[in-house]
């Protein structure tokens, strides 16, 4: 453990770039006993956008030679496309960094096995950034189930519903290429529901037994921004899958971006011998949960002192924002860094993932069953 | 067509029985171009409880012997467990006598083969009692689908979700037993579901082309009522589905009787290129749909005159139940008997339930997705 | 008491008319403790019509002349307009027959004192028929109110939104017309909330001991259906009210016809110093509950058998629509009029109800607040 | 105008003080035409306390002389309990310092109008927070609303509940006593709620033309936090108020801090001749929304790049919090004083809210209406 700001180095400056650079801002003003960080250097290819985005997320330097940077600082977010994840990732955890790393861990479950192997090569910290295990209600609800409140686990549903496809004139971008995104809706949405019901009830019902699944295109191709060319859509607009768990459990999941009038409707709802409860993205300061005393779904705004995260923030009812999801994921990650202690989700979990994303595409193509364990 | 009253003849006196029995009673005065019936004879085995049935009812006779009475009724109800649907009915068709029978239409594909072969050789109207096909805002729902207003349909999700079973000491009764039921959940509400998506979609989606489910069975036995023994349960708890259609959109289905919290939670939505609904059984007023021109889903209350049956009840705003469901079904029956007319859901329709739950038994014994087409 | 079936004579045959008979008709097949009845004499004063609605009703006879009718019959309802309640109802008590009344009990305070007497002095069963009192949720409602649940009761909050009278062409009725319906939204939906609130906290919280209130008409004239003319509006389109109740908790009113995108919604909200409550009439199956142990609303589905009424319907979840309500105030009444039992809401509570409108509409001319204690 | 960074002096260093320091904060990542700005001085009365939060906020230095501060800096933060509004404000507009003050804008009239003459003369930018102005779903509401899209305003109808005072050990502090806080749930919620109803209606409406207010007070003295002591409560734990427009359309306003199971329910919903909406600050990224061309409400996300503020957020569905709105209020308030532009809610603004609590209180004390035009 040290003292030192951590000088983090930061690969990406979009979305995730923002929403990680911004995270990093706050935790100061709101975490006091977080790791003081530096936001070092920001990396991409894009010489000018890289030097206005460093700008605007507050980086000291910019660099678009990742190998220099991974040796350099002290951690590495890897916030790139998916197919950058594994090669950098890898070099930075070689040379004893530890790295975050968007999700999913890798667009094949092969990258995903290397980068958690050199994880456990380097024994330093490597997160993979499911950033909803970080969600308060989400928090709450996993220890209402840890308790034993919802009592033996029968059934999980998870769902993740965009619309940003939904019109066949969307324009193409990576996140429709196999190459670079490994798989569509799937890989994108599903990645972080197989997640968070493994977060949820994984102790209690243990890994998938067996599962099948399917993987639709609806629009097979659209057209690219700017110009008068279509490209192919090589992955999935949806998929669907239904698993049974060690326990006997039985789960169903899917996602989709072509589902119109969801923008960012990830819900999951867990039910057990004594008790039930749903979650939506879309309303998360709030959980549904049935216990055993009582006879219908309560509805619960998980903004009070007591909640998790919640006493950084705002007095109850104040409700925080999606954002507020990774300064949390940042504040834990940094802390583990820091204190050089275990960290959730790490790459084996983002591995053990890839493992029923990649049965989901194979039962697909076979129209078998897989069997995971 | 003829303007005598339709002798019915009624097998079975307990939940469905009194459903269908307050319907036939509700008739005259909410549709006054329903045709004439009497309650003409109750058909049962224990003649104590079948008096007492046919005085609350309403039924001019009483009956032990089917046989008979399919033979004297102008139209004859089905409404026993699951393992007398097919004998009867099949005896009522020979005997030229329109059959309305309860859903699911048979324990096992066999049969319902053999009904639905019985009904086509009769030539007489042979209707399987769906009767969630009557709700309003599910008739609403099936225009809006028809008139385009979701677009090409892409996704369909049913559950049917109950808790009647979720304590394991809830007894034992023929619907837990494989001989008497067929199945559990999935024939119990699964039927429900997969003939509501059919009503909904099928002219725009086709039948299911391929299908794998699996099915679960959270308590072992349960104990008889009133004795100290326990029963094997021999049918499923919950089951769970994935399908795709012939138009290439994939839909999941699934239904319980041990989800807590939920006592007849039957949900269905539908979403297409250009637009999306849901309709949930405990709020069965209520339609949610979001079209092209609307950002969100919009809360329809589906009372208004001028919705499907609504000018035969109250002004907007005031809600129907459950039960007026079986007043619309036993409308649009009664007058196709009267009419010699066409009747959907027919025979034919439960059969081709049937084969989709045959399918999803197969796919869970044999680890395979199944060919439908 | 006795067990000859109740002669019942009905004055009005429209909305209500249908409402009632249809509740009579019912009562056999699921009340088998209710009096038997003759659904004997309708009374109206377009003959062509009384006929077609006796027919439809199951009336045996017709009578355009209720002061024959209040003597002849064991029972008399008084369904028609406001303006004809008083005279009707006091001469069916002086000739001895009890009187179930439609609400508002009148169109002013010195009938409903002269109504209220006249049932004083006949000693038999007089009711006012707010049916609202007889939703199985409110009736869970009341019992967690006086079982303590929520404490000391502080807040009432209540309103009746609807929206038949919002588009300016829409056609005048006796409704919009003082003389014969003594106000607008104020009597008509107004005092159904006035009379729930007292229903629920009334034991709690005492009457009302000061009140302020005000009337507003937005559309000042609307068109005769079938004829060119307009015709003025001289009743309130919405009212608001304030109260404070005798214990100090305070209470809020409000109702409108002219409320865009409300059918029938009846919402009524109780919070006290342990726990709150709401129930909507539009969804009238559910009750959202906060108890002390809570830290959200549940939404609880009243249709379990142990609910009040429900043991004579459907199985959990099987919902029941509004009518129902009728079905129950019927059996409530005439089991009181077979044992001369207390019935309420009787014309007592009637006359309290028209206390406080009287007293809203003085508030709203003088611009003061009005003592009602 | 000018490119220096202002440099802002902040009275008050809490909840408030919190909120607009984080606001401040994070202008610069998101909002890239923001003025720069120096978080220069805190100013507060405990020096240990005001150090350690000036090192949170990011405060160059502290101050416990507000006199010399209001003239030192480019703007003035009056962010102190609201007995402290009115001094410092009036010295820092005599010293030509532009002021953003926390609402309501003074615990008396008297002293709300001294602020607003002091603005006047002054001539400088002069704002009252009222934050919820710059919801994203409130700016959507009010562009609906002023696109006649809701037709002519007839109902507006908000309240403000809470539930922290619910319990009678709720400990004693500044905002239980008339002198440091004015009033109660009024001046700290009501204002809110005026406020906002003046914003989306004012000018649909015009300003309240009549009114009746009562203020009721259920927990007579509570305890002081580490003492045996309790001290009164010299406030209102709850009012009501109702009111016409100048335009005929009425209001009702309602706000409480008893009411259990309601943590932060700021909810306002306008009905007009063609269309109604309603907003809750609990889920402050939705808007319901029914217009002429829908038959129910919509539930809109209110997080689409084309919303107020939103592109400079996250993507769609990407749910914002509470905090956001200071964010907006701060750039738009900072935005105002660079450009030496118009800012509201200014305290003229400020002044009308303030107006409208006055006469509430006067009417609840003589029992009559108040006329406000």
């Amino acid at each position: 453990m040290t003292d030192e700001p951590l000088d983090v180095g930061v690969l990406g400056y979009r979305f995730m770039g923002k929403a990680h650079s911004n995270a990093l801002a706050r935790l100061p003003m709101f975490f006091d006993d977080a790791p003081d960080v530096n936001r070092h250097t920001l990396v991409g290819r894009d010489e000018e956008a890289l030097a206005e985005a460093a700008e605007q997320f507050g980086f000291e330097h910019t660099s678009t030679d990742w190998e220099a940077v991974v040796d350099e600082v002290d951690v590495f977010y890897n916030l790139g496309p998916n197919h950058v994840h594994a090669e950098p990732s890898i070099a930075a955890l070689e040379a004893g960094t530890p790295v975050f790393c968007e999700k999913p861990l890798a667009p094949t479950l092969d990258e995903a096995e290397e980068m958690r192997d050199a994880a456990a090569d380097a024994g330093v910290v490597a997160g993979c950034a499911f950033n909803y295990r970080f969600v308060p209600a989400i928090r709450y609800a996993r220890n209402l189930i840890a308790d034993g409140k919802l009592g033996e686990i029968h059934q999980v549903r998870g769902r993740y519903l965009q619309d940003w496809l939904v019109d066949p004139e969307a324009p193409w971008s990576w996140r429709n290429d196999e190459e670079m995104a490994g798989s569509g809706a799937l890989g994108d949405l599903g990645a972080h529901t197989i997640d968070l019901a493994r977060f949820l009830v994984g102790d209690e019902v243990g890994e998938i037994d067996r599962i099948s699944g399917q993987l639709q295109t609806f629009v097979e191709e659209r057209p690219v921004a700017g110009s008068d060319e279509t490209r192919p859509v090589t992955v999935d607009d949806a998929y669907t899958a239904q698993a049974e768990y060690e326990s006997g459990a039985i789960g169903t999941f899917e996602a989709s971006r072509v589902t119109d009038g969801h923008k960012n409707d990830h819900t999951i709802q867990i039910h057990g011998s004594e008790g039930s409860l749903k979650f939506s993205l879309e309303r998360l300061n709030e959980l549904e949960y049935k216990g055993a005393d009582h006879r219908g779904y309560e509805t619960i705004l998980v903004t009070d002192e007591s909640d998790p995260y919640l006493e950084h923030w705002w007095p109850p009812g104040h409700v925080i924002g999606w954002e507020h999801t990774f300064v949390h994921e940042n504040y834990e990650f940094l802390s583990a860094v820091r204190d050089d202690a275990e960290f959730h989700p790490s790459f084996e979990d983002g591995y053990e993932v890839q493992r029923v994303l990649d049965a989901i595409e194979r039962s697909d193509e076979t129209g078998e069953w897989v069997s995971l364990t």
